[in-house]
């Protein structure tokens, strides 16, 4: 596994310029919030927003990415489809990790690599969320006990409409009175998924340690092997000699 | 797939005998109650119990089950090992579908089929459970619509240390805070195994006509094919014909 | 499980139309070969092809089939993104079957519910495929004993660049040197997609009767279940009352 | 992922004494030539084999060893039952590997973690073998660029009955007409356990240097995460605060 992955952090961008409250908590924006503990744990670390040229996502910074993370929420529709096409591919055929936090499960990335409507149940009443350990050994769950309780969050609902997640890490409990899949993990091509729930702009997830060590956690599971060989594909002779 | 496979319910029997309130819910034991819908439906049902000698569970017995229902709790351990051998090679060599309910989980026959050590968190409260659908196409879902709310129940928590089921069709919420996967599927062998939360023994829950259906659901969905077809094994010769 | 499915057996339909090889094995086209076998088990079946209007697969069309059965090969581009965006969303919020065969692994409708880029290895020698049963207690492959052999068929080769299959049924063996998971099933959304590899338009693969027998069974595999209840979706309150 | 575990190699070591072939191309053991390439990657490897007190396999040893490698194949039967039983819990609960390699899936620790009855089809007729990489980013993969072909091999034929591996990485073909999962992997409580088929003792398969490559890849693949929280089980309070 690659410990050191370089890793971009995507951010829509657009509730810290436009809502004093999301302002206040995230006054740099949450990709900077996101960003700063990875750069502490030693990773090379860049961030891209919506409002960039290309969004921020040059084929040069997708190439120089080991794994993308991405935080979307209104504005998916903004996103071209050509980035959005880029990214996806990014990831099935060079092998980049993608970790879709909260929102963006409607984000075209994601949706384009599921396969499915990704719909789900919610509320918005700030209630608390336990999220449940349910694989401890998995590297997603490292150095976190049990389950993390978050005071106040949004709330998701099952069912998910995603593709039944090749391996299930964490499980909500909502006091409202649902559960959700939260962190689920998926093999699609080279690249690996992890979609990780909480981080409503609204509260401060992810000023959260915990919070902040399931997310160096999965980029860091989310990276490429260090000596990945491409699949060969095309044409081929009976019994060609292999490669 | 069988519509209409012969089952044989098999119940410890004993906390309807020792406890009255138990006994005032099941009077003729919780088997006769899980077996009633399943005969109302057209199904060949067949109910063995601990104390029958071989616990009831002799070849042709087996030998005449598609599926077997199963319900312990105190007396995992008086159930002999070749008993529960016999069930578990019935599973994977003859197709044999298990349903584990609830304490089952650590029955001899489950924990044979699963390896693992089937652990859990509990608390014996009668706090409301829900059931959430999470793969509501699922046919162990059929007919059941969103979740299923049963006022009171005892709590199972996570982790659940079962291996990743290769279906996973309800999450429980409990209102004391915790979640359960609550009914989790898995292929062993040639046979089907089901695993199903609910069904403490203080509590009306198998007398609930949507639990009825699951458990009917389950029973259709752990049948093995109507034209299996058994594995052929052993030594080979280089391009030997096909069977 | 829905025995007796409704069912649309889509095809290309150029092949037959163009070369007279193909003509001379599939003289009514690929599509009725596929469809007789299907109708004889009383399946009510349906034809469509490309160069109908909507490529005869319009919305009515559509709700009213439970399982599409899907060839393509050289004309992928040629089918609407509309059209095939509509057979997606027929299956995963419709819950429509699809079956996809042979060349179909890059047909628009499969590679949107991949995700990914469904690339393989191939070569068209005519050579002997052998299509081995890994799970027997699958019911898509009731009533095939071990290994289907075909004396020619065209190879395809790993890594087959799709999701991991949440089951899968058959492996085949090529003389020329190479593998190839062969009979894969996914679950997406409230719909299955099965992936059935044989069947190039130059062999008369669809004519035999254990291919036949196959097609029948992820047929029936695939049809949703008869009491499926629509997920619910959206906002919700605290406590909400359930269903 | 711990990229330096403390690895124990353990060997049933009868062939080598009993056999002057195998003698010839394992002079030291089997355990030997498979620990050298470990102990070259800088891992603590320590050897065990069958008729060492306790199998080598003491308590001691065990709690001292994150990944276990397994090869028996005629005196499985010979390793007791309290030994056999000790290798699995170390796997469930205490988070060791276990890498079963070649006869080993009739070892009894795999056996009990598989819950199967792990039979399979069988020619020993020193032919070729590709073990064709069907998931090229898989950690168990790197540096193995799309098949590995080994001249002359035992064939091991499907249907392999264990159950759907969680992460399948191998398939191996065979020249005689034979396909086989020869490299599967599964997750077991906190452990990981990963099957990887070539090694008949006749054959020198554990001295080609991408067989070698492979064990290491399982071996880093296998080792439990260097935070791993056990997991909290027993009885709970209602909305109890978390660890």
């Amino acid at each position: 596994m690659n410990n050191t992955p370089r890793v971009t952090v995507w951010n829509e961008f657009r509730h810290e310029r436009n809502n004093e409250a999301v302002a206040a908590i995230y006054p740099r924006g949450m990709h900077e919030t996101i960003a700063a503990p990875l750069r502490a744990a030693g990773l090379e670390v860049a961030t891209a927003t919506l409002d960039e040229p290309e969004h921020g996502l040059t084929e040069a910074r997708l190439e120089a990415t080991d794994v993308l993370v991405w935080w979307g929420h209104r504005a998916h529709a903004e996103v071209s489809d050509a980035v959005a096409e880029r990214v996806r591919r990014r990831v099935v055929d060079g092998g980049m990790g993608l970790l879709a936090l909260h929102s963006s499960h409607f984000s075209k990335p994601f949706m384009g690599l599921m396969g499915t409507g990704c719909f789900l149940k919610y509320r918005v009443a700030g209630e608390t969320e336990r999220l449940w350990v349910v694989d401890p050994a998995h590297p997603v769950a490292a150095g976190i006990s049990d389950a993390i309780e978050l005071e106040r969050e949004e709330m998701y609902g099952e069912p998910f409409d995603v593709p039944p997640p090749d391996e299930l890490v964490f499980i909500s409990w909502f006091k409202g009175g649902e559960v959700f899949r939260s962190g689920c993990a998926w093999r699609r091509g080279l690249g690996r998924v992890f979609y990780f729930r909480p981080g409503h702009e609204t509260f401060p997830t992810y000023h959260d340690p915990r919070i902040q060590r399931v997310i160096l956690n999965a980029v860091r599971w989310a990276a490429p092997p260090a000596d990945l060989r491409p699949p060969v594909r095309g044409r081929r002779e009976p019994l060609e000699p292999l490669g």
